[in-house]
């Protein structure tokens, strides 16, 4: 009888569960559900009106998501709660709520429903970005060394900066507060009975290491006197390395679950860094890059580097005994779709509805008869700011090249071209800095489903790209922590590491760089760093004037 | 007894006859005849096919405008041929021919109907570029002074350029031809029955100065041994300067017209510069800016001075006495014509139509809610290259500023606004290197209908803006030099100068500069003169290598 394992995956706007059968590696069903409440970012439940740059998430729609998936995979695939014996689950990152010690919410209690505070503040909640500016600021003043590991730079969407605009926006809530906890050891909180924090999020999020430890007191007390003591008042310092056992099912979790009291549950952890094992990476010098509205870039390393602009390196944060390291690129499908909304004129619709094609597919299509270098354009895809390796949001984009010729399908490319430019910016930021990569890994929609951007993305990069074969990895790799966490003798599985390698999927078509194009990216890439550089690194700080002058300033 | 002047205008696709009452400055009648041929870019009229760059036109569409036209407004308005006398014409240039002696131009022979070289050369024939620049390496080489005139560049649509390709590529031809004539000379001489040579288009188009003359036979033999007589072989130096009377309408003449024989007509003239007159501006520091698909900059100066990247200072070339100054955009309506067609997308389409608007009013009305700079958008107005000041056909278009909340609006507003700091640029040019501008004229459809168009361009430039009141301001000018002509015995005018302040017509209303705007748009020039030098002036050659890429060097 074969024992299965169960990832949930927590998604901005739904979540997703996986059922693992541990002697074959398929994955024989998953579910999905959406969130009740999605994001909050006009209006809480009761309607009380929410400001600019706010997203909330109502922490009830995390527990629907296992009362109904949960169930239906087993039932799909006609598997018995008792044959599951690992449960993993990972989320959005930064994603965190107010709770009292016992767990509940603060938005839960009929006094909050109505304070935006109290409800879980979503990764893209952006309204802590003052503090996060004080926050750098004083920390660049301090000298502190954390900022090196970061990139130079905390970011607004991560814990420190959301606990400080708490304490600062609504002080009553705040100390009323007993714990300020990501979602996704929340969870783990409700499946398990007890507290337990990853370092996963503890360092890309919280400004942990495994080696210094959080920030110190008197750095948090010169943000704000009542700040000091955040750490041991509202967070914890007993971190668990991803890989390790958060726990048992609770009788409550069983009961929230269908599955069985006792079963082994996983530490949380977060969607990307979770997607590592699910391609079968288990080593250094691979990178994977999980392509969607953005790019998160996730790499193991040997040895503790500083990267310029990397968003974090965590100990034991992705596998256990390695480096972690994560870039990203803010803005990789939202370019696509805000081309698609705004710049793709009428006739091409028209002759995309007439072909039966999807506009993407169409333009797509078009786009790949252009060889490289032919449209003569060259962008820089900053249109949300640049995250790695520059980390400044008040980057804007860039088109040049443009003549009376110049049509749709060639800025498409063009565009698709920079963010595969800025890619290898990134790449070989992190060569250069010591820390080696040789073969690239995709995830992702846009990396399953987008032949010629995968093509573009090895040509531009000169190194070959194998793609995940789960359309569902972040699960895929959470199943496999479950799996972990319920031991060799119950999963059959001693580590992540066993597990991956034998249950890492990725297709079986490799895109391998044409020699041609490479030598031609290789010119026009050369054109990219130079304008990167340019406009990035201070030379001519037209964008940000620009920007200044948008606002009024 | 009122009497009457007619102006006749040849455009790229039609000609247009208008008749002057001379009396009250009326326009009491205009008609317009589309060539029959139009732009032959394609085929000659016998199939035979044209290579890449040609456009051609047939010189018997221009009798046909006059047979038609002349005796059309003539009937609309009940005048009869003897009230009418004087007559003038404007053409586009250099748009030149290669005729016999006795004016037959050579593709009307059978001999030559299929031979590409025997037509007419549209001053947007292309194919002669190869001539231009080899023409232009030589002329730098040997240290031509003429070159300064020129903005330091002799234009492949230019005389001597196009008479040289016929040379190369068809020597028969070139031997058997007795003129190589511009269209607006040789329809003056069907007219009057003899060669006339104006200066406008012998001084913009030929290379001749009333100084200096042409370049030197030697240099002309640099080119090539057989090209050393070129301008006493085929041109001439008999140059009459505008606002001479050429002659008199000969048997012939008046039959083709139905006026009559002995009616004074005017020397040839061009399109761009017979409108100063028209708009009535008669001295200098008054600039017109001729605003169509290109933008034509017209301007007089008291005194000869080398002003960078102008087009063209000739001497009596606009209005006797004076130095004639031509700069220009090569892309205007162009960029908002090639931005509508490839960058509007569907859902403005849809809501345009619904609203009854077109898509141009529609995207118009949404830019002009924008505030100076708000859009955060900066644009280089290169999507033809750049004409003046820097002379340079391999600079392309370049957008920045743009984000995932970039509206098509804020695009092509940016556009707008760049053509305006183009602008500027010209005039700041001029200014600083001696040739003063307190004033902007403008004339042509955009500058009659876009009315945030030109408060931009006076916001920018921080002058204030007249508007030309005639729709047809070189047919109006034409009839005032055809007035001239006539003498004051005839036609009440000693001089274009008395006839332009008289007659010279302008809207009431004046852009004038909104301070607020002024004082924004003051800070984005300094950023698009940043990248307008860090780009066209050599420091960052990225645009001609993306070219060099393009073309596959």
């Amino acid at each position: 009888m074969p024992k299965y394992s169960i990832g949930v995956d927590y998604g901005t706007l739904s979540g997703r569960a996986l059922l693992l059968n541990l002697e074959t590696g398929e994955e024989v069903a998953v579910a999905i559900k959406p969130y009740t409440h999605g994001v909050m970012d006009d209006k809480l439940p009761d309607g009380t009106k929410l400001e600019n740059d706010w997203a909330l998430q109502h922490p009830g729609d995390y527990l629907e998501v296992l009362q109904e998936t949960i169930p239906e995979i087993l039932k799909k695939a006609n598997v018995k709660a008792e044959d599951v014996v690992g449960l993993g689950i990972d989320f959005t990152a930064c994603t965190i709520m107010p709770i009292y010690k016992d767990g509940q919410p603060l938005c839960m209690k009929d006094k909050y429903k109505s304070n935006p505070h109290s409800y879980v503040k979503l990764w893209k909640h952006h309204a802590a970005q003052e503090y996060a500016n004080r926050l750098n600021k004083v920390a660049r003043e301090r000298k502190e060394s954390f900022l090196a590991r970061y990139g130079g730079k905390i970011s607004s969407e991560w814990a420190i900066a959301k606990a400080w605009q708490v304490l600062e926006e609504d002080e009553s809530l705040y100390q009323e507060m007993d714990l300020f906890i990501e979602a996704t050891d929340w969870v783990i909180m409700q499946l398990t009975g007890k507290e337990t924090r990853n370092c996963c999020t503890a360092g890309y999020k919280a400004i942990w290491s495994k080696r210094e430890g959080y920030p110190s007191n008197d750095f948090f007390k010169s943000l704000n006197p009542k700040f000091e003591h955040v750490i041991d008042e509202k967070f914890s310092r007993d971190i668990l390395p991803v890989g390790s056992k958060a726990g048992e099912l609770t009788e409550e979790g069983a009961k929230l679950t269908g599955l069985q009291q006792g079963t082994a549950v996983a530490v949380g952890n977060v969607d990307a860094h979770v997607s590592i094992p699910a391609v079968g990476i288990t080593e250094s010098e691979k990178l994977l890059m999980i392509i969607g509205t953005s790019t998160c870039h996730i790499l193991l390393g040997e040895n503790e580097r500083i990267v310029p602009g990397m968003c974090g390196v965590v100990e034991d944060g992705v596998l256990p005994g390695y480096l972690g390291y994560e870039a990203g690129q803010s803005c990789v499908g939202d370019h696509f779709e805000w081309f698609i909304n705004n710049c793709v004129p009428k006739h091409y619709h028209e002759e995309s509805l007439k072909q039966g094609k999807n506009i993407h597919e169409y333009l797509t299509e078009k786009a790949n008869k252009l060889k490289a270098g032919e449209s003569g354009l060259l962008a820089l895809d900053w249109w949300n700011g640049n995250r790695s390796v520059l980390v400044d949001t008040d980057l804007t984009g860039l088109f040049i090249g443009c003549n009376l010729q110049t049509r749709p399908e060639e800025m498409y490319r063009a565009l698709i071209e920079a963010t595969a430019y800025g890619n290898r910016m990134i790449i070989e930021t992190f060569i250069e800095n010591g820390v080696p990569i040789k073969e690239l890994y995709a995830a992702g929609g846009i990396a399953e489903k987008n032949d010629m951007m995968m093509q573009i993305y090895a040509d531009v990069a000169n190194m070959e790209i194998r793609i995940s074969d789960s359309p569902h990895a972040p699960a895929l790799g959470s199943a496999m922590f479950g799996a972990v966490a319920a031991g060799k003798e119950n999963s059959g599985f001693e580590s992540i590491f066993e597990i991956s390698n034998k249950f890492g999927k990725i297709k079986e078509k490799v895109y391998k760089p044409i020699k041609e194009n490479v030598e031609t990216y290789d010119l026009l890439y050369k054109e990219y760093v130079k304008l990167h550089d340019y406009f990035g690194r201070g030379k001519n700080n037209v964008m940000k004037i620009l920007k200044k002058i948008k606002q009024g300033e």
